[in-house]
């Protein structure tokens, strides 16, 4: 895909100062841009990379004054950076913009499929499986039976769904994440051994969340575990059987919530964070990564750490006393042999 | 499926009070359930919900009075919470119940399958590799050349088993799962650069065991990393080469086990615990979630926590003082200051 | 496979003793080798079980003195472990020595495909992929539009590489291993939910690169995520957008590394070890297992630990200390009594 500063001056309403035939095929840091590249300036911190960018167009703010020669052409809008994330979106867009249905591919005959979609060589819908329109679904994915999914959703290549999940609109699930698989419940018998407890409920997926690559979220034992709408997982996360996770909540990677415990909304979570099951976490809580969250968090809007959860300001600075603990203990046994001490010679005094 | 309450007193030896005719097409908790929904009260602290629920049918025990009016119709039965567990697997195996194969699939010419397989579209079944009876292969799973499967074993979809592993009997694999990738062997060189050390062993994973989605379980070096009988794991565990899971041992999500470690038989491991290499982990053993575990735990039956590992007893009581050091830390400041008051005047008392 | 021992011994310019015809099919510890087997004997500490293996063929030192009866063929050499690791390496090689294109495929009109090359079953090549020569791509792997991989690249079954993405010579990616999947980048909106931030960038793989099963990738917000030659990455680890990975740099499983960290030359990270983003760490360093690092490390060389990062040496002392806080915090309150007595003395004396 090649452009000129011609075509993106006018998607922009911008003016172009030099080349309006000036070409490129990508977009680039100011600082990395290499020929063919387009850039932009919004942060006059970075000015001195525009007289040394090789980008071959620079987006900037119609305000900025040229202080030095410029080898690049530019194009001057209200918006710099608006503008480069608009330029952004739509050549990402352009790149995903795949449709029609490769072959071999496997629809089941009693499947629904919306318009304009995208399906892969060696995709799968399941029996009774419905896509919604504009649905992209890229190679080996595998859609379970009675599977839902919305319209404008993307499942990246090898993700798999189990049957009977629900996912809502506008929905991205990175390659190879599992949702629906069997929550991990047994049950202890007298010789030893477990009992597997059936599962079967399913995961329900509200519109507009984004899920990483190879995370996994487990089936309901009975019931759903539900990823509300606007949440954004990282990669190789685990979500329990039964949990919930609150609107607009963000989950870095590995971390992983147990069993029915329920996270609020606006919720920001660390990497490798472990929630224990069957608790809640109030709304608007922000947890440290590694912290082990081992009871609820019922004050909203907290900061929290820890080996064992505690406030993350306590966190800091306990942890960075432990470091100090090898020179405490001799103070502590310093005071010891002094008081020792101080005592013989008090009974000596007596 | 449809099932009206007159089939499932049958299955069930019960009684019907109510509808005969009641009929319902899923399972689901008294509290949770919908109309349509077959449920259960076993637990008397519940019996609130029975006055109050949306299901068609409840399953009750035998003895139960009824204080109140109700809507639903009722089945009882000697034990209401075992009958409906038998229903709840009963459902379960019914949906899970394919059979065939589905085309494309790759059957290897040298492949042996058993009888009354179900093996999805875009299934790859490799040179030699052996399939038992009532396998259910899910769609883009890859058995590799060599492996063998024994009877009734459920690979969910995109399971790898790398060449010449060996698989029981009833044992479940979740999505994404992979076994027998190699281990992570290399050797330093004299230019700062690694050598790969092949890893020719293989996995062998014994009868009834499960093993959760993205789960990773790597080949041995040589001979074989093994899985006992009845273990279980959660999902995205990492099983590094030639280590040895015991019988009927249970790990939570996330957690890893280093190379050539044997845990011992009915050992409980929580979520995202780390078990250095070499070493081993006595039967019975209960390890709270986290932990490090970097030496060999000798006695049988204990709790171990820590992020150096220790009894969990002690890995409570010594972390929760660890919230406390910022205050402990200004005592014993304090007592430093009044220790040399202390001094000081005795000496003037000198 | 069969091989006589006269076979092996020309292959390693040694000699037999024993049985020319003896013939093996597989490899094995000497403590562990079975009939068929072929194993060696390369430290004396091991001599013992020379004379009680299983094992048909053995290889030994030129100048080993046998002592006892053996019922083993033997076959002496210059360097017994070195031969055996030559073996070792011939037998995986010849194991995975796969090419031809199986059927059914997927490879675009507009992708090139190398010499020599092994495509297994529905394996997915996108349009303008390029496939150096000598390439294994097993069944079920996902090759993504515009993608270049090097010469003798291998990637086991259902690797998915997104996009763009750049693979150098010699590199191994295990089954499941996803390449090039969406940075976690999302900017939040005054409503609190969040707009996602396109990802254009790729990941850049150089030569020698093995990477685990399972372990994930994510491309460059812009630019490339890069890993460097001869980087070996365990499974289940997370590298975040725009991060890099220095040569020779080895990483244990589980471990995750945040967005825009540069990680130097020659570092060893253990397994499930978290690093923030946007920070450095210097060449050679040496990182523990569960590691929280907080912080860029600059000193090359050290080795580190900590829930918050400190020095490996304090990281023991002082971990070790925190298992005797109970203790420590009685002492603390045994002085604060006994000073307190001390104090009404005086004031008593005075």
């Amino acid at each position: 895909m090649q452009f000129t500063a011609h075509e993106i001056s006018l998607l922009l309403n911008g003016t172009v100062e030099g080349d309006l035939n000036a070409s490129i095929s990508t977009l680039a840091k100011i600082e990395e841009a290499m020929d063919g590249s387009l850039s932009f300036l919004a942060n006059p911190k970075y000015e001195q990379f525009l007289y040394h960018t090789k980008a071959s167009i620079v987006i900037v703010n119609k305000t900025l004054i040229i202080t030095e020669k410029i080898d690049c052409t530019l194009i001057r809008v209200e918006d710099a950076y608006g503008a480069f994330s608009v330029l952004l979106e739509k050549y990402n867009t352009l790149k995903l913009n795949k449709t029609g249905i490769e072959q071999p591919s496997y629809i089941h005959p009693s499947a629904i499929v919306g318009q304009n979609v995208y399906l892969g060589a060696f995709a799968y819908l399941g029996a009774e499986a419905q896509l919604g329109n504009s649905c992209k679904i890229y190679p080996n994915c595998y859609v379970g039976d009675n599977v839902t999914l919305g319209n404008n959703v993307t499942l990246f290549a090898g993700v798999k769904i189990y049957a009977d999940c629900v996912v809502g609109n506008n929905v991205i699930i990175h390659a190879g994440a599992v949702i629906g698989s069997d929550g991990f419940g047994f049950a202890p018998t007298n010789s030893g051994n477990y009992n597997k407890i059936s599962q079967i409920g399913n995961v329900v997926i509200e519109d507009n969340v984004e899920i990483g690559a190879n995370t996994t979220i487990d089936r309901a034992t009975m019931g759903s575990t539900v990823i509300r709408k606007g949440v954004k997982l990282d990669n190789l996360i685990q979500i329990a059987h039964n949990a919930e996770v609150g609107a607009n909540t963000v989950i870095a990677a590995q971390s992983g919530i147990s069993g029915s415990t329920k996270i609020g909304e606006n919720v920001i979570i660390g990497g490798q964070v472990g929630i224990v099951g069957h608790i809640s976490i109030a709304k608007g809580s922000q947890i440290q990564a590694q912290t082990g969250v081992n009871k609820s968090i019922e004050e909203e809007g907290k900061k929290w750490g820890g080996v064992i959860l505690q406030p993350y300001q306590g966190f800091l600075r306990s942890h960075l006393i432990v470091h100090q603990l090898p020179e405490l203990k001799k103070r502590i046994e310093e005071l010891e042999k002094i008081i020792a001490e101080l005592r013989n010679k008090q009974e000596i005094i007596h």
